[in-house]
């Protein structure tokens, strides 16, 4: 039996900065940006948008678009490093956002039967969440249940890790003998617990607050220490490279290693999706695996070994390999930037898309996918493409969504950095919505609230 | 092939508040909360000890109990809804802390190919885990991972959640042909999205804090807004336990429908293991379900219906039911607390010594799993007592564990909670500890740091 991704739908925010913009005002030569790192725009959520909001389009598009009786998904699990609640997951408010959209059709507690739950670890959240839903349909083989990767990438202005945001969610249905993509079981992991990007909340002594001895309740802190949270992480850039780079090398070498492979894996694959923080993220690594793939001599001493490695880079094999493998994955995350759980799939789509487009026939070719999660691991495994796989996407027209979009100024996108906008920039239509969080009732505090906009 | 818990461990705080201690404090009858909510003892986490610790200690229990190899741990699945991160789970503190112990005997990395993940839904996360582990072992028989459960559960100080706070972690192996308990695959869900208890941040003006207008950095924070978190959540204890009821019902009667039981379900387990926030929730909540199962006619107008509850919550034939199906796994909630994610396996823990202590056979006897979690989720299941869970439990001495630890007085219990308390109560040996979260290295800021200490 074979079991994946029967179908799929995404959303983005309709407003992005182009990165030409952010560059001039950053003092930054825009062809780093746009040649160097491959980034075109940056999605940015408006003023109405959070990651519950962006999960809840991206699941209405895929319920609309394959007619889904909610009384028959099994399972809404979500991978996100952008919750609102340390208890309470996004995926119950899609529940409650839904049946309230579905009511007319289905009456009230439509999703009553259906097992919601959140999942953590950084950019590789999504990747659990699927694997664990295919374990899930392997051992249910009449259910069928939904992913949902939701995110914002927010980083401090000016800082270095500005020009890799992004915002967008991506739902992806899994059944058995699915129209789309069948994984096997197989996995290569590694994993190790370093800090090269975490969002941990910043702790503050209380009393370099207010200035007062004692230990006085504030803003209703009994605590002598005070935790404020930001949506921005602490990360270690040339570290976390490094981070993603060694995984991704330990978990391709487990993934040979358990299928028995000793030729050149990826000679096998017809593409390779990896996660992308930004478009050439995946080339910028890969040149080590290739070179040990070809079993080109590397230096030992770590200088030179890194020198060699620039040379792999910049050769016409490499570049070559480069266009076939990995290019068709870049072009939606050029267009929409960082969206972190949602970026290996935003990058499946925008391969799909391409293959559709250029008619290049890939039914039953494997694709492999390369993931990572700061903090860290990757998880390396495969898919095969159903002979169906054109007929779903139809439905899924990125080029339609990007064209779709808006460009915003600078001024725009610091006054929404900054949440000194107030209103929305772009007036939402036929989509989710946050309407408001909770200030006055002590029994609702920061209950956030959502509705559904004609 | 029989899947699920072949072996498992906890750890608790070695330091409680008596609970008569609070009530005589805050002014309530002890009584009210001694008889009437079953509360005897509340573990209070010690200066050197976060969820990491608990979760830490825990595994290692289970690792050096059952001498587990790290490089055979397959996975390492966690619920909580106490993480220290929005994007890097508790479970990569815990490779980084145990391949560190481990190092000596097994080189470095040894759990480098060990996936590592969080999960959370406010309560019932843990069965979340412990579901998905299931699964992966049916698809997977060869494989083991461990599922962990750590939380502490911390309310305001003088509020209605007060006297419901704990501490605790649990690991449960998860393998094929278990020696303790097997699960069959089916499970009852109900689910709604609700705010009955969350832990949301708080969000202030920046101008209200800073009384500057302008918006000017303040604390690293560019935005208008100010995010603080707090453990304690925001809660409506009263609409929080029809919840609990309503969920519960619906979950048990799903289970019912799915598993074409037409009979009372309940008369065919042996024990029944709820989700317990405090020690008699269980029996509180369950003579909806008792009444149903026995035909016990229910009067229409609410009122009615809630007295007749009330009736048959004090008659004979419902005291018998809880003396025999509910009462053991109490035993351990009221000596700890509520440990949220743990509540249900803990209560578990406690019904197995009982059984042991007391030589009641239970082999092949079938239990039923009630978990809850808030937010709101119910799953029903049930599981098969396997022939050597004597053996197995040997290394698990609830006793052993409860006698070791010490009465703190209420002037101590509220320096911890205010965190105005600097150095450990009890000095830690032979166990993980807290060491200390980075303040001043920019690209670390928050890190989290761990020890062994002997």
């Amino acid at each position: 039996m074979k079991v994946g991704i029967d179908a799929l739908a995404f959303d983005i925010p309709k407003i992005y900065l182009p990165i030409e913009t952010l560059a001039i005002n950053r003092n930054i030569e825009p062809d780093k940006l746009t040649k160097g790192l491959g980034l075109l725009r940056m999605s940015c959520p408006d003023v109405h948008q959070d990651a519950v909001v962006l999960a809840a389009n991206a699941l209405w598009k895929l319920i609309e678009n394959e007619k889904l009786d909610p009384r028959n998904i099994g399972r809404i699990y979500i991978g996100t490093e952008s919750s609102v609640d340390a208890a309470k997951p996004i995926a119950t408010y899609l529940i409650e956002i839904l049946e309230e959209k579905l009511k007319a059709q289905y009456g009230e507690d439509s999703l009553n039967r259906c097992d919601a739950l959140d999942m953590t670890f950084a950019c590789i959240g999504g990747v659990d969440a699927l694997q664990i839903m295919l374990d899930w349909v392997r051992v249910n083989p009449e259910k069928q249940g939904i992913v949902i990767c939701s995110d914002i990438a927010k980083y401090d202005l000016g800082s270095g890790g500005e020009y890799t945001q992004g915002a967008g969610a991506v739902a992806l249905l899994i059944k058995s003998e699915p129209r789309l993509l069948s994984f096997e079981k197989e996995v290569g992991v590694s994993t190790q617990g370093v800090f090269d990007f975490f969002k941990p909340r910043r702790f503050f002594d209380k009393k370099e607050i207010t200035q007062q001895a004692g230990n006085p309740v504030w803003m209703g802190v009994e605590e002598e220490e005070v935790e404020i949270f930001k949506e921005q992480p602490i990360f270690d850039g040339q570290y976390s490279n490094q981070c993603y780079q060694d995984r991704v090398k330990e978990a391709y070498q487990h993934f040979k290693e358990i299928t028995n492979t000793t030729d050149a894996l990826f000679d096998r694959w017809q593409s390779i999706l990896m996660h992308l923080p930004y478009a050439f993220q995946g080339r910028r690594m890969f040149p080590e695996i290739y070179a040990l793939e070809n079993k080109i001599e590397l230096p030992e001493l770590p200088e030179e070994y890194t020198q060699k490695l620039k040379e792999v880079a910049k050769s016409e094999g490499y570049r070559k390999f480069v266009a076939d493998k990995l290019a068709p994955a870049e072009i939606a995350s050029s267009n929409v930037g960082n969206i972190y759980t949602g970026s290996i799939f935003l990058g499946m789509i925008s391969m799909l898309c391409h293959a559709a487009e250029n008619h290049i026939e890939i039914t039953d070719t494997k694709l492999g996918f390369i993931s990572y999660g700061s903090g860290s691991k990757s998880k390396v495994f495969e898919a095969t493409v159903e002979q169906n796989w054109k007929a779903t996407l139809q439905k899924v027209s990125l080029d339609t969504i990007l064209k779709k979009t808006e460009a915003i100024t600078m001024e725009t996108y610091t006054n929404l950095h900054k949440k000194m906008q107030k209103e929305s920039i772009i007036q939402p239509k036929g989509e989710f919505i946050l309407t408001g969080i909770e200030k006055e009732n002590p029994l609702k505090l920061g209950a956030r609230y959502y509705k559904w906009v004609e």
